[in-house]
């Protein structure tokens, strides 16, 4: 045994969910995966340890994620094994193992812990969670319209309005046709989108610079909608979403997609970031074997949520308190079992009761009932014991009734 | 981008989730989680990654573990990490933490995902997850019979009867009071207790033999229970609790026990296995600094609990349907976003909708929403776009009915 007392703080760049934190977790998670049910999306998963060649295979774009941001290692059995920074080509790998058995269109999520080797900063954490939604096989308009419309719907089942965010929308098949003839080489597309991407985090000046060096000599560069945005928005405002628009500065980082691409953001301008991305891709299982499989999907980190639902205070009256709806208190630890098998009771009838069989005073075990949401409270002593005659406080009204459990179960 | 095509099995010795699976996964972890929670439970979680020192910190006689079936690695700022292979060490952390600001008898639990480079074999996997639950800070004999009551009403919780599962209890108090004094010498007794957990695997002949290696000459040695086991028998009865009893045999492996300490085995022959483990500890925090927290706790894997459920056959008819409850049929692309539009007026009444936006033709979806358990379908075509008379369709009865969408909506 080890004499040096060890530090009590957790690994750098991870969170400790206490009660507290874990309750504000799961509402998102389960407000996540009720809205996405509510669509007909079907929840799968997989571990969170991959063989490292998934992610080398994706291409020279993702080298930096590779080399740079992953937890990398080889174990035991000398096999280089990778923890996921992201949920994509582990899905990708699922579909194309069953791709023949598979009913298409399929509409899969889940909400995996990925890893990422990074500075820690707000909203940027070593490991995080992600709503990830997928229709695969959806190779109509209405399939990114529903994607959007689910991203949206998922936000507005938090409470919010719709102009605490905004839809952007744009397509890479669009700035390909739009843009590729008027670079000075073919070849400096991904730098143009790049450029894009960052053109609201730098000046016009600055922009207009960068731009010169991709065009042609005196090209002025204009990008507007083309069809299928404009399709896309039509279907969206049939649909009463409104606060969607086209916005050629998003283009997404993966390299993987090849369609529409669309980015959510918050407008509360405390906390004006993307909280949710995604877009189409025409072949993604390119890396394995047989048929390629398209689709479109989208990510929601755990973190922007949080953030977007404290900035807009959508979290107040949410969360479920800690306390069982009833609990019971044993004057001394003489009635403890007694207390306890009064709890079994009343648990059958299928409320949740806690015993409070702590040592301090039963005033204390009150107050603390109190604080902590609970309902009733049943205080039991010698008398409770011998004459089977329980009294109920309910603590928001102060009533009081006395009877057998039967008559008190029936009062819950 | 590498040509090579990627095989697409996952890792050895972990699973991949598709939505069948997840099904189970869910309905195992809610149940979990529900009971748990009837009994004044809270849930905490903490992140896979922990520093690899919470595990060297405990003692020699889990450094096979540590030594051989961690994963451990060095992350890219040399920090030593391990992927947490259980959750006690974790959660000792955790309470250690905030020992000063939390309000003892802590009932928690969690359901984390741990990590073991073992054979992949039957019940054993790389990755798996446990529920966990433990009462800190309380230290009396209700405490025990809680935890146990808890273990107990999990199980009856998946519709199992008491007959196909026995809760065997011993006590390493009992054991070191009647054994210690007759060993040759009283460091024997860890060796003494792992060969009483061996005892219903090797004959009784290899078991006589090797207990006299480790007795003083001339005893026979019999255990029997002792006041505190026999108060935890008596209060679970008291509960009606009836498939308890004492076994010397059930010594469990980690040396952080300390007092009672219990498994349940399943009783059919196929599956005669352990599936849940736990026991009391008096310091688990020893590690840190600060006052010491006492508890009890037991761990029960997903594994062994699917095990369970499927020797039983208690997983019939409790596992949701992939179906969404109402699903719109397009007839052909053009209805696609009415259908949409439909689903989401549909889905603001709180019922899941899906629309079929595939290529099939309109008799494949109906067949293949049957299929998936959904209760109703609404087809949409030319006419319904341009009346909005919508029929509905009942799978089950087969009735059919027509109306505007708000006719509709009342019948579901």
């Amino acid at each position: 045994m080890n004499d040096k007392k060890l530090s009590t703080d957790s690994y750098k760049g991870v969170r400790d969910f206490y009660p507290a934190d874990m309750a504000i977790q799961r509402y998102i998670f389960d407000t996540w995966a009720k809205t996405a049910e509510s669509f007909g999306f079907e929840r799968y998963d997989a571990s969170i340890l991959e063989p490292s060649d998934l992610y080398k295979a994706k291409g020279a774009e993702n080298e930096e994620m590779v080399n740079e941001q992953t937890y990398t290692f080889t174990d035991r059995g000398e096999r280089e094994v990778t923890l996921r920074p992201e949920m994509t080509p582990t899905v990708a790998r699922m579909v194309a193992a069953r791709r023949r058995e598979l009913a298409f269109p399929l509409r899969w999520y889940s909400i995996p812990s990925l890893y990422r080797y990074e500075r820690p900063q707000r909203g940027r954490l070593r490991e995080f969670w992600q709503l990830n939604c997928d229709i695969f096989g959806g190779d109509t308009v209405a399939a990114d319209i529903e994607m959007i419309a689910l991203a949206y719907q998922i936000i507005i089942d938090f409470g919010a309005m719709p102009d605490m965010f905004t839809i952007k929308i744009n397509s890479r098949k669009l700035m390909q046709e739009q843009i590729t003839d008027k670079l000075i080489n073919a070849d400096l597309f991904p730098n143009y989108l790049r450029l894009m991407d960052r053109k609201n985090k730098i000046s016009i000046g600055e922009f207009k610079l960068e731009e010169k060096k991709l065009l042609q000599d005196g090209i002025e560069l204009t990008v507007s909608v083309n069809d299928e945005v404009n399709a896309i928005l039509t279907g969206l405002e049939n649909l009463g979403i409104k606060n969607a628009e086209f916005d050629p500065t998003i283009t997404r980082g993966f390299n993987y997609y090849t369609g529409t691409v669309f980015e959510v953001f918050d407008t509360h301008p405390d906390n004006n970031r993307a909280m949710l991305g995604g877009g189409r891709y025409d072949n993604l299982t390119s890396m394995f074997e047989g048929e390629p499989v398209s689709g479109i999907g989208f990510g929601m980190g755990d973190v922007p949520m949080q953030n977007f639902l404290e900035t807009h205070n959508l979290l107040e009256g949410k969360i479920k308190s800690a306390g069982t709806q009833v609990v019971i208190i044993p004057m001394t630890a003489e009635q403890n079992i007694f207390a306890q098998s009064v709890a079994m009771q009343i648990r059958q009838a299928g409320a949740s009761v806690s015993t409070d069989i702590g040592t301090q005073k039963v005033d204390k075990k009150k107050a603390r009932a109190s604080e902590r949401g609970s309902q009733y409270i049943i205080v039991v002593g010698e008398n409770e014991v011998n004459s089977n005659q329980l009294t109920i406080k309910n603590l928001q009204t102060g009533e009081e009734k006395t009877g057998l459990i039967k008559e008190i179960i029936s009062l819950i």
